[in-house]
Formats: C-alpha cells, sequence, structure tokens
C-alpha cells in the first residue's frame, strides 16, 4: 500500500461521518423510550430473555444477512449471535485483509454499550410511542453505521500500518506488548482533527434546522462520543486485527 | 381545532424535511443500481415477478408492521399489497381524524413512482455492489420517510382545512368538483416556501461536507423533488381525504 491509500481509508472514513451524524440526529429527535432496552420491555411476549432492541437487531440481520449475505463483507459485521450463513456468497472485491475469521475482529458489544451510553445522556427522558418507525428504527440505523465505521476502519488501517513496518509489529506481537501495539497504531493529531471536524459537522448540518421543531444534537456531544468511543474502539479492533494476522503474506480467506 | 393547531402540523411536517432530506442524500452517495428495480433483476430466483425493492419493502414490512402494529398509525401506510393484520392494535393517540379504513388514502404507488424518477435524475449510472446495506436499504429508507410526510400531510391539513369551512367542502364534493376541492386546498404560499426552505437546508446540510469524498445532491433537485412530486401528492392525499371524509361528525374509526 502507498500513502495515497491510506489517504483513501481515511477518505472513506470521512465520508462515513456524514452517515452517523445524521443517524445520531435522527434518534434524538425521540425520547430515550426505555422500553426498547429493557429485557422484557415490550410487555409483549412474556418470556422474553431479549431487549426489543435486541430482537429488532436479530430480525433486521436475519432479514438482510440471510438473503443478501451481507456479513460476506468483512466491515459489516452482525450484533447477533448465531446468524445462519448466507445463503450465497458475493465476490467481493479484493480488499487486502489477511482475517483468520472474519468475526476475528467484532467490536459490536462494545459499540452497542457505548451507543446506549450515548443516546443516555443526549435524548429527553420518557417514551414517545411505537418503537419501530421511530426510535427503535434509528437505533438499528444508528448502531450499523457506527459498526461499519469502527471495522472499516480498524481492518484497513491495521493492515496499512502493518505494511509499512511489519518487523516491529511482529516482534511486539510475540513479546506481547499490547500497549506498545496501541501506541504504535494510535496517531494523536487525526484523532484532534477527526474530533473538531465531526464537531464542526454536527453543527453545521444542523444550522438551518429551526429548534423549535427539531430537537438539537448537542455538537460537542458527538465529538465526545467520537473522542470517548469511535475511536478508541476502532484502535482496540486495530490491536486486535494485529493480533491475529498472520506474519506470512498469505490471506486466510479467499 | 385552532390556528395554532395548523402550524403544529406545518411544524411537523418542516420537522421532517430534514429526515427526508438526510435519506436522499445517502441514497445519492451509491450509483443507481439498476438490479434493484428490475424484475428478476437479482439473478437469484429464477422466476421473481417483482423487484429487489419491492421485495425488500415487503420484508421490511412483514418484519416491522406484523410483529410491531406499524400500519396502525394512519400516517404510516405500506407500500405492500396484502399484508397481515397487525398481531395486535396499538392505543394511538387520538388524532382527529375521520377515515373510513386505514388505507382510504394511500399514494404510495404515486409516491414510488416520483422517488424512482428522482433517483434515476441524480445518482450517478451503474452499480456499486452489496444492494442491502447500501443503495436498496437507502431506498427503503427515503421510501418510508416521504411517505409518512406525505400521508401525515395530506390527513391532518385536509381534516383541518374541512373544519375551517366544511359546507363549502360538502357542496363541492356532491357536485365533484375535484379541481374546486383541489384550488380551495392549494396554498401557493406556503408551497414556495418550502421550496426555498428544503432548498437552503440541502444546501447547508452538505456545506461542510468534503465533495472530493461524499457525492453532493444538488440542492436544486431535492427543491424541485418536493415542487414536482412530493407537494403535488400530498396535495392530491388531501383530496382523497376530503372525498371519502364523512358529513357527519362522528368517526368511522376508534
Amino acid at each position: 500500500m502507498t500513502g495515497a491509500q491510506i489517504e483513501d481509508i481515511r477518505g472513506r472514513l470521512q465520508a462515513m461521518e456524514e452517515t452517523i451524524i445524521f443517524s445520531l440526529i435522527e434518534r434524538a429527535q425521540y425520547r430515550l423510550n426505555h422500553g426498547i432496552y429493557e429485557v422484557n420491555g415490550s410487555g409483549f411476549y412474556m418470556h422474553n430473555t431479549t431487549s426489543r432492541l435486541e430482537r429488532a437487531l436479530q430480525q433486521q440481520e436475519l432479514l438482510i444477512g440471510s438473503s443478501n449475505g451481507m456479513f460476506d463483507a468483512p466491515e459489516v459485521r452482525p450484533f447477533s449471535p448465531n446468524l445462519p450463513r448466507a445463503g450465497r456468497s458475493h465476490k467481493l472485491a479484493s480488499d487486502g485483509l489477511f482475517l483468520t475469521d472474519l468475526n476475528a475482529v467484532n467490536l459490536n458489544s462494545e459499540i452497542l454499550g457505548a451507543y446506549l451510553e450515548f443516546i443516555r445522556a443526549v435524548c429527553m427522558e420518557g417514551d414517545d410511542g411505537q418503537y419501530w418507525h421511530d426510535a427503535l428504527e434509528r437505533d438499528v440505523t444508528a448502531l450499523r453505521s457506527i459498526s461499519r465505521r469502527v471495522h472499516y476502519g480498524a481492518l484497513h488501517i491495521a493492515e496499512h500500518k502493518f505494511l509499512e513496518g511489519p518487523e516491529a509489529y511482529i516482534e511486539l506481537v510475540s513479546s506481547g506488548d499490547i500497549e506498545g501495539i496501541k501506541s504504535r497504531l494510535r496517531v494523536r493529531r487525526i484523532e484532534d482533527e477527526t474530533v473538531l471536524r465531526v464537531t464542526r459537522k454536527a453543527h453545521d448540518i444542523q444550522s438551518y434546522s429551526d429548534h423549535e421543531l427539531r430537537r438539537r444534537l448537542g455538537p460537542e456531544a458527538v465529538g465526545r462520543f467520537y473522542m470517548e468511543h469511535i475511536m478508541p474502539i476502532t484502535l482496540e479492533g486495530e490491536v486486535r486485527y494485529i493480533l491475529q494476522r498472520p506474519v506470512s503474506l498469505e490471506r486466510s480467506l479467499p
């Protein structure tokens, strides 16, 4: 990979920001709606052991994944356990990744935890109605957009950085120096630029909105979410990628 | 209803604009992807008589509607024919509408036609991959956001205007004067303001985006879509509402 290619990866991540910001602004239009997140929160099935959100994610993933092979794309990881394998496999563009298993790096449980913390902080308390075409549907969209960004970034940035200096990473992996891997991967300047940029975008996207009619999502909250969660979880994914990456140059998946 | 209430209805429509604009910007990131819209476009099932988009809308509506009663809300109308009735009915807030049937006003086939024309005009030609988590999923989101806006506006604005002067509407209905009903319902000043506002919003929402990384959806295209399709289809829905509205003040649905 060349320098141009890391710019392509960062460019794609930057483009995904707006998708994430739109989805967070949309979610913040609705109240918190605790019933979405509580196990047995629906009063619908009496013996549920999962929340409405978990069931919605699973239903959506069964629908999309099983019939359309969605989870064959390395950056699209499912939230639900035990999905059936895709009915057909897609021809994916050669992505340059070395993955022992498509789920070798799956940070969705970390993403879910961080997202729930975020919406508890930004949404108004209370309940405003029909979940599926309001708050719950927005949750599913937002979680999938965040997950895609995190996994795309983790896998591709880590592979790029590995190729820039494989010996150093192989050495760090063999001595089990996780903190060393992490600090080698991390680029604080890019993180700082990203926080500034997403905060500014979250501001500008809402600048012509009438905030008596639509709730404003605080731009700083979006910046903090990136700083405290999206970027650290991505970095964690980069570390996991490096840890599982075979030293040889042969890919483990076709 | 009072004057304040028409402002509430218009306020909700205005808030829904941004949801629609976000969804159109998102769709425009992807190429046209003809395979989504052609009957038998998937090469997947050999004897399909529906397009991928139709199947996706139906799968989504079965998933959401049948388990969660989505289609009990008058402004949320299904695109798919013959959905099973909801498994339970929701207690909806009293909405003040007089509907002989929840599908008495369903403009989704008009909306679908207009939307397909719109994306043919704004998307780049070609095909860019996995439909379900890209273009096709955006189509479903965009269509549902447009549909909700059109039906909410058609039903509530028409009911409001009917109550402002029922005798005039009853007279026009009994003489079958459709054009008369239409011109009585239409407020050109509001339409012009709306086109200006959505064009401006579509511009401002994308103002901090890097258009080398993310495709820009022309703000004027959004304004035209409102002018030529969203508002006329809403007006058509208002007419249909008036035509089916019982003259008596008793509601036909609980």
